[in-house]
């Protein structure tokens, strides 16, 4: 069992900031010439799903990672609160649409796992409910996987006082300011709950296995997932294929 | 084990043509009154799949059930050859939107099933790849049914004799000539196989049962349809729901 308060937010004490950045610089060089390929090579689709507490960096990795590869092929969807057309249908209605197609990369910003995660910390599901959600999303990522769509999932882990300083933040910095939206405060009340959901879904949605970044430091982040993305996409030995006749 | 070639394609014996008609006039009545109904009451959704062999019936199920509902609040989508663009995409993502909303009845002709069907009588899909599909399904049906979209599945179950007498119709009879396509032919051909293909379906994918129709009678199957519909909609106990203030 997964116990996230056993699990280190901060960078490990080998790394510093500056190697950091070096090695994301040259990953990202890689990763745009990594994506183009993906895209000729149009074998696999890639799904990154971006999960995390509240002001865990989610929006950090989008900017900072993904801003390297071409925007024709990779796409980034934010999941907010669900829409009244939304909440309609099932729960994985308004996500269908979004997953990857072949030679594409699709970012998620949250994703089904809110679909778990929100409805226990506010008390408006039940166990059974909660079962069958996280038996449906790991034999849907399966499917993904068989159907040649890979999937990357990230949980970016920070620590509550990283959450309260970044939120706070977001209260006195002017290029910051935007971001704080009145909720930010229950999220900060609501760690504990988020903790407890959190560690059963990264123990039971493991059918693809979650990659945990220690987050209190974005330069060791933003280097982390840079390098997990890298390292899969080398591993599809992508090929550009023989030109069409 | 269900296996088709056992089962009647005639109408009962205790059946008959001008009875049926007579029936199927008070049905459709009860199902315009009982759609109006499960429109206002919202608290389900409503998926009805039509399958079987081609020239089964399901256009005629569609024209003969269907019409007699509020096109508002009913949908059909037909599922014909997968496109370009549907083919670099998993097999359900062309499928997940049309599932419907609560109050709304979607009817599938075809579905997600052809996508068993079609690949295992042309021979391109591998046996762990068919239990994938199989399994997978069983779980969306699932999930549907968990997320208030209850699912209705019939099977119209034709004769091949009575399919070879209906594509010929189709070269011969001027008000069905649009309907031919040399993919009829093969069709034909290829009974057995699909005879095959679909006990398996029939069998194990049934955590959502099928009704097998007995359609080599237009009138039995349209009156068959027509009851069962009309019956799970009654045993909803449907009601107005006060108005909003």
């Amino acid at each position: 069992m997964i116990d996230l308060n056993a699990i280190d937010t901060a960078a490990p004490e080998n790394e510093n900031k500056k190697a950091c950045k070096k090695k994301l610089k040259a990953l990202r060089k890689q990763l745009f010439e990594l994506q183009n390929m993906f895209y000729a090579d149009n074998r696999f689709g890639l799904l990154v799903i971006l999960q995390g507490m509240d002001a865990a960096g989610k929006d950090g990795i989008t900017r900072h990672v993904f801003t390297c590869m071409n925007p024709n092929g990779v796409d980034v969807k934010s999941f907010k609160k669900p829409t009244e057309e939304e909440l309609e249908h099932d729960f994985l209605w308004r996500v269908y649409p979004h997953f990857p197609a072949k030679g594409n990369i699709q970012v998620f910003n949250r994703s089904y796992y809110e679909d778990i995660t929100v409805p226990v910390v506010n008390d408006y599901i039940s166990e059974n409910k909660i079962e069958h959600r996280i038996e449906l999303i790991n034999a849907i990522e399966k499917h993904l996987e068989q159907s040649n769509i890979h999937v990357l999932k990230f949980f970016l882990h920070i620590s509550k006082d990283e959450q309260i300083e970044r939120i706070n933040d977001r209260l006195v910095k002017p290029h910051k300011r935007w971001k704080y939206s009145p909720e930010d405060k229950i999220a900060t009340k609501n760690w504990d709950k988020y903790t407890a959901i959190y560690n059963r879904v990264l123990t039971e949605n493991t059918k693809i296995p979650w990659h945990i970044i220690p987050s209190d430091n974005k330069w060791y982040r933003n280097y982390s997932v840079a390098k997990i993305i890298a390292q899969h996409l080398e591993n599809l030995n992508l090929k550009f294929p023989d030109p069409k006749h």
